[in-house]
């Protein structure tokens, strides 16, 4: 019996340490060092390679390492049988809301204008809207949404929510469905694209939604590089539709270097970190399933596959 | 009877307007336009020209247009018999936390290496410590202090405060006194000055106190520029004690063009905006000191000339 981790290229000793930390009696195995694949009950993977999988015939629960599970649900060699589980911890959830409020902080504050008045040695108020005045949009109202959604409300911005079905009730409004997508991007200076990626959701931001947007608003992307449109973006930001993004996330990571968001002065990029997961406080949730899927009990962030999160 | 505002060089027609929205029976003049100055009770002032206050002989009440009040304490001319107000308006203090928080995140999140980063073409992840793992400090737990170090708690920081006294109970621990100094500034990654600037305080951000922070530290000064000494600021950049600071006052202001702090690639200015009182939502304040100043009632945020604030 024991766990592998399956991430590519990537350093897990951190993972393993983690795990032990919290049952010092697991085996705990790193791909592609793998002794006996029929031993393998537990698969941890990011960006897992195709075919990869099947190797493993005891497998009783795949669990991504992190929120997303568009790298798992799109392998077609991904035995369909086995459950699916995702990280949700809370450690995840606060710093996705960290990245947000700070890049909806920057932009709001100026922050940016401000330095380049800076290197021009230039003493010079600019204008800014009061704090409630600000449409804060939130796209998806899963866990991580919900999270992001109640600091920034709590913080004092007028925020409001945009989901594919009804869900609890919230603080704040939540706009429902496609038939609700047009009002509620009205209302949002800043929005924020925290969705799973679906075949629904795929290409959601697209120039005829950048449209529906106030003149002048601001995009940060969180979800997934394939929630956009690039050249929309493009033609929406050289347009002045859009006053700047802040994108997080790629159709090809690493972004290709010849690619022309690196050098776009109203687009600001970060290498997929704003929420990354941590090890010790997500290792708990892992050792959990890694039992319950031993004991066949119910399995926490059981992944619905149909509805594709 | 009329109220006369003193704001050299501003356009201040939005206050005209904002106290007219409170109360349209108000007279309100602007200096140096004032046709009856005998008739003046109310002065609003903000930098104010030395001399000018004692031309006003019947004044009842002299309130500054801000929350900061030394350009009132600091002026000899100043008649003392006059009680001295102060704005504290929840704009005020949101616009603060605001900033702060922006402040913060930008520093902790990494968002200026990210964009060094992106200028040079580098897809690279840079690690960040857990939130609840740093400890931001708050210098001056008045109402502004109070209320930023509140928000930044409510966040997920691990905030501490700093104070002269003590004063109620908080959800964070309050350092008291000059006793405490050392100790808070121990645990303090983020140093932030919200002090009012008096005696005790000019010149409190010094080398000493720089090196009983954590190395690595970093400032944020938005209390006043004399709370700073600038060459140590300088110094401890240089030898990396600090690892920056964002300043939004200064000894002088505007900032002489040829000062260092202009061109430092560790400083990030702002010129004086971090929280900016907005007339509309403090008009009300105003106009009822205004009739209580009138009737002998008790004037609200009356300033303790003695303490300095």
């Amino acid at each position: 019996m024991s766990i592998a981790i399956i991430d590519p290229g990537k350093d897990v000793s951190d993972w393993v340490a983690a795990l032990h930390a919290h049952d010092s009696a697991l085996k705990v195995e790193v791909w592609p060092e793998i002794a006996e694949p029929e031993k393998v009950e537990f698969a941890l993977c990011w960006n897992h390679p195709e075919g990869v999988l099947p190797q493993f015939p005891n497998l009783k629960c795949i669990s991504s390492l992190g929120a997303g599970i568009n790298h798992l649900l799109n392998d077609p060699s991904r035995p369909p049988q086995v459950p699916l589980v995702r990280l949700v911890d809370n450690a995840l959830k606060q710093s996705m809301a960290e990245y947000v409020m700070a890049g909806v902080l920057e932009h709001f504050r100026r922050f940016k204008d401000y330095r380049q008045l800076q290197s021009r040695t230039q003493w010079k108020e600019l204008p800014i809207p009061d704090i409630s005045t600000l449409g804060v949009g939130i796209m998806g109202c899963g866990e991580i949404g919900r999270y992001v959604a109640q600091k920034l409300f709590n913080f004092g911005f007028s925020v409001c929510g945009w989901s594919r079905t009804r869900k609890g009730r919230e603080k704040f409004p939540v706009y429902v469905g496609n038939g609700e997508l047009e009002t509620f991007l009205s209302r949002t200076d800043f929005l924020v694209c925290l969705l799973p990626l679906t075949p629904e959701t795929e290409n959601i931001l697209n120039r005829m939604r950048f449209d529906q947007l106030p003149a002048g608003a601001y995009l940060i992307n969180v979800g997934r590089g394939s929630h956009l449109v690039e050249a929309d973006l493009l033609s929406a930001l050289d347009c002045g539709q859009l006053s700047g993004a802040l994108l997080d996330v790629f159709r090809q990571e690493p972004l290709p270097e010849q690619h022309p968001f690196w050098g776009h002065s109203k687009i600001a990029m970060t290498p997929h970190i704003a929420s990354v997961t941590n090890p010790d406080s997500a290792a708990e949730q892992i050792v959990a399933n890694y039992h319950r899927a031993l004991s066949g009990e119910p399995l926490l962030n059981l992944v619905d596959v149909e509805c594709g999160y």
